[in-house]
């Protein structure tokens, strides 16, 4: 289920920058009954990533209308669960780094859920990777195409009983999961990475960190190391597909650590589903699924 | 001009990995009367790479008949110079960082040589580029497909007078050109950049670093500072494609540098003439050109 520009294909030009360079960005996003979570969210990230790497931005109406006509295509006429994944690339052009005035690539397709075990929800297992996060303060918090750095990570262990694994900068702090963004709560207040330097700005970590599920989270953005993810009264993990999943155990040879699925983490959860619910309600409905 | 998987398309799978991450890597290659100059170090190169990043290697002679047959569709049937394309991507897949066992997608293509204007031979001027280098060493060398920094550092300038972009890694050394690698001469002795922590290692770098091309250079593998660019003897930078281009010229409004042609240059360059022609005459000539 894709649309290319508009168009009822899965094919694209392999002169396309996207393939050559990475050159593009893109979002993953939940759709429930056809209608993407947290919509206004991930169009302001999109907004922002184009804006970052002198690309167009796509239009959000025709983003949403896309979307739509994917979701009506489903089984299910887009009932239920759905993953929605945009790609915007630079567009096609000629050999060579320097873009020309091209027109951007817009690709968007409706995927299954994933088949995530549900007991996820209550707890995971997570472990460290030896790989570690490319810097650059010029791309960093950008949702782009170059993604090495995760795919390399992810190679790292295949144990469906390890859910995510945990990546740092070079210089050693702790920045984030593979697809995910980390906090950790100590002593009542929440802590999660800076990244300003690596990592992906998730739309849920933004939420958070706004106060924009609750006002009242005692928030903190800065350095952590890998004593404090340790030492924390308790850690989850987040992005927009998974809600939040709470981090029970990180296996390792050396930093071994368990933890309860605390009573911030549940708040946070808790706040993060009333808020979507209600971001949800207020957007247009798509009047054809039922 | 291109095969794909050995098809004549221009089309492959939105679903690649190398467009979702930039999962892949390439090689640009000058091909000589039909003949891939160079070959034997650019098959190294992919090799290498494609270890690194734990996608399977393809066939070497496989791809030299791939690039014989666009080199005969050609306008000339490949007589003179052309650029040669290979790209390698994991493959195609489904959402989700972590590779499957999946088939790699090889994309094979042949276009025209590219209008540099002859005097660059001579010498070029070159700015420096306020974007700087992800600092990755697992990535550090690979010419991989996650290329944003390139591209970004490329959209500083549209002045067809200035050459090339000269980079920084993050800690301020300066490391290579957006498509070159850079090499200083200081009293009699040649230096490049270390890349342990970011660039691409280069074809032609190489060669000069190995000592193939003349074993008596003096050559010296380092931290290099912008201090010690501006205050060089000489200065050139080299690719596949290009060869040598000596610079004369940096312009910037704080460092503004100005260098001879000098003879370590021409040396550089009349011994990577001599090396490519000798190598390209044991390679197997493509018998149809002509």
């Amino acid at each position: 289920m894709m649309l290319i520009n508009g168009k009822n294909t899965t094919r694209i030009s392999a002169l396309d920058r996207g393939l050559a360079y990475g050159d593009g960005l893109f979002e993953t996003l939940a759709l429930i009954d056809g209608r993407p979570r947290l919509w206004r969210h991930h169009l302001q990230r999109l907004d922002y990533g184009c804006r970052r790497l002198g690309i167009p931005v796509p239009d959000a109406a025709l983003l949403e209308a896309e979307l739509q006509t994917l979701c009506r295509q489903h089984d299910g006429g887009g009932a239920g669960r759905l993953v929605g994944k945009i790609t915007v690339t630079r567009g096609q052009g000629a050999r060579g780094y320097r873009p020309r005035a091209l027109t951007p690539t817009r690709i968007v397709s409706v995927s299954a859920w994933p088949d995530y075990p549900p007991e996820r929800a209550n707890g995971i297992r997570v472990r460290w990777c030896r790989s570690r996060l490319s810097v650059n303060p010029l791309l960093a918090g950008i949702k782009h195409l170059n993604r090495l750095d995760q795919v390399m990570a992810s190679r790292e262990w295949d144990d469906p009983a390890i859910a995510e694994g945990l990546m740092c900068a070079q210089d050693g702090s702790v920045i984030e999961g593979t697809q995910s963004n980390l906090f950790i709560v100590r002593q009542g207040t929440l802590l999660t990475a800076a990244l300003d330097d690596c990592g992906v700005a998730g739309i849920v970590r933004q939420l958070i960190c706004d106060d924009v599920i609750d006002h009242r989270l005692p928030i903190d953005v800065r350095a952590l190391s890998i004593d404090d993810v340790v030492s924390a009264d308790e850690v989850f993990v987040c992005n927009a597909l998974i809600g939040i999943w709470p981090v029970i155990q990180i296996i390792d040879e050396e930093q071994w650590a368990d933890y309860a699925a605390g009573a911030l983490t549940r708040r946070v959860s808790e706040c993060l589903e009333t808020y979507s619910a209600a971001s949800a309600a207020t957007s247009n409905p798509v009047t054809h699924v039922g």
